[in-house]
């Protein structure tokens, strides 16, 4: 069995290979015409796939998942037509293969091109959500990878019919069916297997939760770009704007506190804490926000607002400043510097999003240099972390790595680059 | 044992970043003054080094290594001052961190700012050559990063007396001694904790024999930047000059055969090969190159060069077109066409470094474009792959990845990038 799968996987990978020569050289017009016609296909394909929905749907209720992962997994019109809108968003973006990004001549006369190349062959290792299955393998096949995809149990009868469909579109299209290809063995062993494959994938990029990330990058042989944690905070400094102070935080802890990119510590100056906490601190409580405070924070806040919402307010632990509770809890502490703030956020956040609030340019300046996250705010709400936002035009991830790709992952970090040297005989 | 060995690995590692805190704010006047006095104090420290180097020699003596191997370890006062001026040079070279390198605002009034900076800490696990302790410390502290360095045993002696007069020149010029340090346990088990620490290192570079490189790969749970193998392949074809491509063959294959950019397979267009077998081939036996050809390419050679020069004339496997032989050893086949040329270097090379010779625009383009290689080369030699013959001035490595560097990796290599955005209170 374990060798019939190693084999099978293998035959994907050779597979994939082969697709990935042919997607490299297709021309931007060939890539966008076969993804129209798999946002096509995937319209056309569309009772059945809603079918092969029903299936998981019914299966995750019997199993009891959660009314959240159930949403997750729920296809209807509205989301099939939403996915093929994505995909005529991607054919319409740039292409980012070949585009010449420096050019040198030496004093020898060889002339340098440093150009942008597809990566050859990804693999997605994902969870629940099917969308992922019609998102990832677009932006991989525009930037013009071959993709191998290994979405979750839960979800295999509508991947395999959404993969199908966008397979049509491609074979239609004249490009390579296995450019997209799905495993069908939702066994943690093809985890296992796909991680030992460096010969046939270039690089892994797992979507999920932690677990999933831990085994991906314990395991993998190639390279992994991943999505840890979102430990972000905001900095309200001595001299903030309060009313921005206040805007910024409800927008970053309440408008989807279930994101990566949402706030989830919040680090007053000392200075301006006491008419925080008797201002802005209200409106976070009015939206149900639970607030974890250190001792001087709870001796800050007036006695009016802890009699009205004491079951909001309560005493942080330690632990409660290095925890991502994608919910409605902020962790609060108070700072006594610009300085302080930057070493907490250094010791106990995740290098994701992270922003001062201040009116002060060299208090932003030193904290925007010397806070090591993927990105840095100033003035801004945390939420902006987002391709599409950062005017991507679509999302493949964020990664909280630092090599290759950091921050929001568009169609350039998809690629990779090789430099043409021309000349004319030159030898060393 | 293990377990002590596991608690000073992450004390270093914890040491390492915190002197990767203070480098990446460091300004290039300071890591440049640091590089001076390091090369100053090296110089200082000659004969320390060279007695220390001097017990290694002996220790390798004894132990039987070979006379290239003793080569590679043995310092002397010229090597030592080679090593001084690789750090001067290094010092002049521009700051690679703190580069904008796109900004933008979007309609909403975010201005976004992408920035170079330094990895963080990097662990560089390497074998016998001692001049790499400095190469590689050097490189990583002009960019703004903290190095841990596992040398191998054999030249222990030497790599403790280099890397403690790197880290007291540090010291003098004010940055942080822990910015360079070297593991002093040279057990295997070392380079495996090493790649559990995922916490303290950002990235392993790995140099060496492909042991070490697959160890690595395969325990490290970071990214790792490696190179494999170099078997590079160097088509003649049908409309190529054939003085410049016996000129560019001789220089691939006999100017410095054990490095990896050296050409293994020389791949000879059918309309030419008898042309290039009556000619070029002789000065490649002169020199005294074993060519290893397929049945075709026998044929065609003329019984005079047969004659004298007949045991250097081999027939080849199909193992020789997959070998890097680092040696005066070069595997000869014909192809019908460029796509066979090119099909043959996808399926036999190891996409590092490869050359067309053509006069023919358009078969050099469709090379060029199709070899998925880091370097593709036209009318020169693979040599040319190189840091400093691409202008980088300094080199860490040969990527042979996709994924963060692929080719030479300079300095820029050495860095990662972060975004700064900022606002006037902006929220979703």
């Amino acid at each position: 069995m374990a060798n019939d799968l190693t084999a099978e996987l293998h035959l994907i990978g050779e597979r994939a290979r082969s697709a990935a020569r042919i997607l490299a050289l297709a021309s931007p017009k060939a890539k966008n015409a076969a993804l129209l016609a798999m946002a096509e296909q995937l319209l056309a394909d569309a009772s059945e796939i809603l079918a092969a929905n029903a299936i998981d749907l019914e299966n995750a209720q019997k199993a009891g998942l959660s009314g959240a992962m159930l949403d997750r997994l729920r296809l209807d019109e509205k989301r099939l037509s939403a996915m093929a809108d994505g995909i005529r968003v991607a054919a319409s973006l740039p292409d980012p293969v070949g585009a010449i990004l420096k050019e040198w001549t030496k004093e020898n006369g060889l002339a340098f091109q440093k150009v942008s190349v597809p990566i050859g062959v990804i693999g997605i290792i994902y969870e629940s959500r099917p969308n992922v299955t019609s998102d990832a393998a677009i932006l991989c096949l525009k930037a013009g990878n071959a993709v191998i995809l290994r979405g979750g149990s839960e979800a295999i009868h509508s991947n395999r019919a959404i993969s199908a469909s966008l397979q049509a579109g491609t074979a239609k299209a004249g490009l390579p069916e296995a450019s997209i290809q799905l495993v069908q063995v939702t066994d943690r062993v093809a985890v296992r297997v796909l991680c030992s494959m460096e010969k046939h994938l270039d690089c892994i990029i797992p979507r999920g939760g932690k677990g999933l990330i831990e085994t991906v990058s314990l395991h993998a042989r190639m390279p992994v770009i991943k999505h840890y944690d979102g430990i972000c905070s905001i900095y309200v400094d001595a001299r903030a704007d309060l009313e921005k102070a206040r805007a910024i935080i409800m927008n970053a802890k309440c408008q989807r506190p279930g994101v990566c990119n949402a706030a989830e510590t919040l680090l007053l100056h000392r200075e301006i804490a006491t008419t925080f906490l008797s201002g802005g601190l209200r409106t976070l409580l009015e939206q149900g926000v639970e607030v974890r405070c250190d001792r001087e924070t709870l001796d800050l806040i007036p006695f009016s607002i802890k009699a009205s919402h004491s079951s909001l307010i309560k005493e942080a632990s330690e632990e409660d400043y290095r925890t991502e509770f994608l919910a409605l809890i902020l962790a609060l502490k108070i700072v006594g510097s610009v300085d302080e703030a930057i070493a907490h956020i250094e010791s106990h956040g995740s290098h994701h999003s992270d922003a001062i609030v201040t009116e002060d340019a060299e208090a932003a300046r030193c904290f925007q240099r010397s806070v090591d996250s993927a990105t840095v705010y100033w003035n801004a709400s945390t939420r902006f972390t987002d391709g599409s936002e950062f005017g991507f035009g679509c999302e493949i991830g964020i990664s909280t790595d630092k090599l290759h790709a950091r921050g929001p992952m568009g169609l350039q970090e998809l690629t990779s680059y090789k430099y043409l040297i021309s000349g004319n005989g030159q030898v060393r």
